[in-house]
């Protein structure tokens, strides 16, 4: 009998009906004495090395205080707890779901010298026995899976495992899709400069095979390896993809088991010695979008920055999950940051939310945010079956400033559509070639450009001509950090991760299903029929079906 | 005296009226008997190769009509017309603007075998004087670049301009940012198979000097151009970039005025052959996110590509302008994409746009998009200076399929939030690595995934369990064509450029300024005043702006 994971419904609470007045009225930024100098040096907190600063919000202390009263009656911090130590927490109450545990945290939980807070333990200490026993078992996975990387990685440095020639490899093809895809191709672009010398890793992902082609025409073959990542092992890409890889492997006169390595689910199709030199094992309890810190990171991260830069990003994520713990909802930062979409999001409806990183090696972070955010939260059933009474997770976009300025932030300052802005920036570069122009360095122009612009958001501007007028009262944060580096990059995916995990709790929704995703699986297969057999008794059953392959231009040979 | 670009308010048309009242009860994609067969092969149109296919649009033959309407009422084509002759259409009524022609079409009206159709001859003779010869001037500008193009990328290719040992060069940087990068950015990505052998370009745009020292590092200086692109000549983070791209020059013992060259306006401060062993010129009659098919993306393509490839990419492109002076709206395929838009958005009050181009050449395609629509129609104030009574640009994003389906299709389908989505596709891929996977090829299965897709946002599903309901009526179309190439690319760019012009032009904005992107310029220069002088008069007169500094900890040196 598993623990119950707690499903309480906000809307009945009394901070819930506060904020739904306060909501109403929200606090105005461009009133005169609104956005003061006090202001902005109170609403802020801290964590990992991150400040957050949120005076640019659109809350004073009474809206601040109804969302701390928000996080204490759906105990929040007490649900992500449980969560941590093992409750089912992916499920729906009262209908088939996927009803698992949720435990992607156990794949950074290998520091003795980060020992966790008593919460956890007392929490831990309620669970059904059979859970926690089945939290410690990942954990202790985790490390084996670690080991196994390490061991690896050691031997491939060291020339043990090589290409047919006793050559090292310098390249590694990461063929995925999805959660396989997006949150390691994203650290990897974010760890340019701590990566080791002459190891390059290329992401393949589309099922469009000239996504495929474009990375291997470049590519040394004879000294690359290709580590191919689906949990079930029967992704349609993947399995696509790594078709086509084997075959300019063979037509390269290689032979591809030498070369090809995979990240399956214990006991899947794929999970097969024969036909790869190392299989990394992934488990049903880590969803795909939350698997950057399981081997579905580990191996390319490992290979491009070395087992100890990979373990020093997951030490990052560790520190920010144990942050996560903090009992009060205002110091917690990934909770205070969850509260703020959800006001921004449900209480003042603003339907998109911005990420702006003031960072260029944060160029495809936003790509994995979409997935880690709007697949946990663009739900519209609350964990006990319901349709949500409001809306959910935002759509979220977003480019590296300040390129973005030089594109979208047009519509950002004086369109009527508010858009909440997410700003992400570090003190210093990464790569130490700041040049000083006009007296001033380009990361200090960077930070000069990041706080303009949340404070023309916040405060508009009024002017004679109305193209020159600036509404104002556009709500924004900023995180800073001194610089970006594995660690504080580990953080920082660990607060995203926690702040979605948060805000799912907050609306009562499963943050860790995607039954949205199936509905196009059936009918690409009923397409694909359609296409082998257009004239079949299957085809003739859906002239809907055949009328749009026609339209398209796809049944033309056959006609 | 120019000619007067009409300006007419939309609201009190009979078509909007009857578009406002349609909207309360909009075409019903879920109801039984309503997506057949019959419709999808009706409701579609085509130009330059590409199949429009808009039958899971909430539109039936009465909001076809009345949109239909809208164009006819509002003027849409004429006026398209009149802005590509030359008339004055970058202006606010009665209030100081840039008061500008809107002239990039000319930078592709170069084919004598492609004649303009008798409408624009027609209201070409209408124009002021002097405006139609500023059009003429402009054409003949582009001619003139195109031909400085040709003869330098000849000496390139021929080994007549080299580097100071005689060897040709292999790479190209260039240096830009917003319209001067994404544009020309996009279009590389999707051009792969096209390109010369050996020759590649890398774009910098980021103020922050990672980006620079990202691409720098991995390039053999000796053999590289650095393209540096900036109308005014005074971009900051564009100049900051060419000085710290110099100094890498510099330091790597070769001489900067060997390997720099430009695009800007005529007469600015970059104007200036020292400096620059070319300079090609672009023009105040061309919007920065409008110019890719000028210079500004003629050099790097051209580098990329050749003058050839350039030129197909510019035919492709004008081929798409003819089509968009289609009198019939229903026919005129981004006159028509353009009344799906507003419907979508100021009729049926959709916040955001999807774009997913199943095409991963296509990558980058919707960041420049982004710029294209958001920077020019993200505006709060009509072209008579008043408050829009609607709302108008939409927010745009996207990824490419499938990648995306592996992301955020969970909200697209199932949250509370309606995305329209566009769709891409091309029935061959571009790469001609194809490969048939359990009897149907990648590109089959792309095209079954994207139509698969759009059948499910529209027909949605129900089901006993909560968690697989889909509500379904959320609208798609689907552009199709045989294959992504310069040519279809071209004419792919200028749809979305005229669409978006179309919508302003409904909407009655102006879709060609960018005031919203001053105050953040502004705020900024004064922030670095502060840094370089934290205790001076003016810090001290601005204590919030100190107080931000400090919070973000950019002080701590001072204090």
């Amino acid at each position: 009998m598993p623990t119950s994971f707690p499903a309480p419904d906000p809307t009945p609470m009394d901070s819930f009906q506060t904020l739904t007045r306060l909501a109403q009225h929200p606090f105005d930024l461009t009133a005169p004495g609104a956005l003061t100098a006090q202001r902005v040096l109170d609403l802020q907190a801290q964590a990992c090395g991150f400040q957050l600063l949120y005076g640019t919000q659109r809350v004073n202390q009474e809206t601040l205080a109804a969302l701390a009263g928000l996080a204490k009656e759906t105990q929040a911090v007490e649900r992500m707890a449980q969560l941590m130590a093992g409750a089912r927490a992916n499920r729906i109450e009262g209908w088939p779901s996927e009803d698992r545990q949720v435990l992607h945290h156990a794949t950074r939980d290998l520091f003795s010298d980060m020992p966790e807070p008593p919460l956890l333990t007392r929490v831990r200490e309620r669970l059904a026995p059979a859970e926690a026993d089945a939290a410690r078992a990942a954990r202790e996975e985790a490390v084996k899976q670690m080991e196994h990387l390490r061991v690896f990685l050691d031997d491939v440095m060291m020339g043990r495992i090589t290409n047919n020639r006793g050559e090292t490899f310098t390249d590694l093809v990461n063929v995925g899709i999805g959660g396989s895809d997006l949150g390691p191709r994203a650290v990897y672009m974010a760890v340019g400069p701590h990566r080791l010398r002459g190891r390059q890793v290329h992401y393949v992902s589309n099922l469009d095979s000239d996504d495929m082609s474009r990375h291997l025409a470049g590519l040394n073959l004879s000294r690359t390896l290709v580590n191919v990542v689906s949990k079930s092992g029967t992704t349609l890409e993947t399995l696509t993809n790594e078709t086509l890889a084997r075959r300019f492997f063979r037509e390269a006169g290689l032979d591809p088991a030498q070369h090809f390595i995979c990240v399956t689910g214990q006991g899947s199709p794929m999970d097969n010695p024969a036909a790869y030199r190392a299989c990394f094992h992934m488990f049903d309890y880590i969803g795909g979008r939350y698997s950057v810190t399981s081997m579905v990171g580990g191996v390319s991260l490992g290979f491009a920055m070395g087992y100890a830069g990979f373990v020093e990003f997951l030490r990052g994520a560790r520190a920010m999950d144990l942050a996560s713990l903090e009992p009060d909802p205002l110091n917690n930062l990934p909770l205070l940051a969850a509260l703020l979409g959800v006001w921004n999001r449900s209480f003042l409806g603003h339907e998109t939310l911005a990420v702006l990183p003031y960072s260029q090696g944060l160029l495809r972070f936003v790509a994995h945010l979409q997935q880690l955010d709007m697949e946990s939260n663009g739900k519209g059933v609350t964990r006990l079956g319901q349709e949500a009474p409001y809306p959910t997770g935002p759509v979220v976009w977003g480019e590296p400033g300040t390129n973005g300025q030089h594109a979208f932030y047009q519509l950002l300052h004086q369109s009527k559509t508010v858009v909440p802005c997410e700003f992400i920036a570090f003190r210093r570069c990464q790569w130490n070639a700041d040049i000083e122009v006009e007296g001033t360095t380009s990361q200090q122009k960077v930070l000069a450009n990041v706080l303009a612009h949340a404070m023309a958001l916040a405060l508009g501007q009024t002017h004679e001509n109305p193209n020159k007028r600036f509404p104002g009262n556009r709500p924004s944060w900023l995180m800073v950090h001194d610089r970006l580096t594995p660690y504080s990059l580990g953080s920082l995916l660990a607060f995203y991760e926690n702040k979605v995990a948060f805000q799912g709790l907050l609306w009562n929704i499963n943050s860790f299903d995607q039954e949205g995703v199936q509905l196009g699986k059936v009918l690409a297969q009923r397409f694909l029929s359609h296409l082998q057999n257009p004239t079949g008794a299957q085809a003739k059953a859906d002239p809907l079906g055949l009328a749009m392959l026609q339209a398209a231009g796809m049944l033309e040979d056959s006609t």
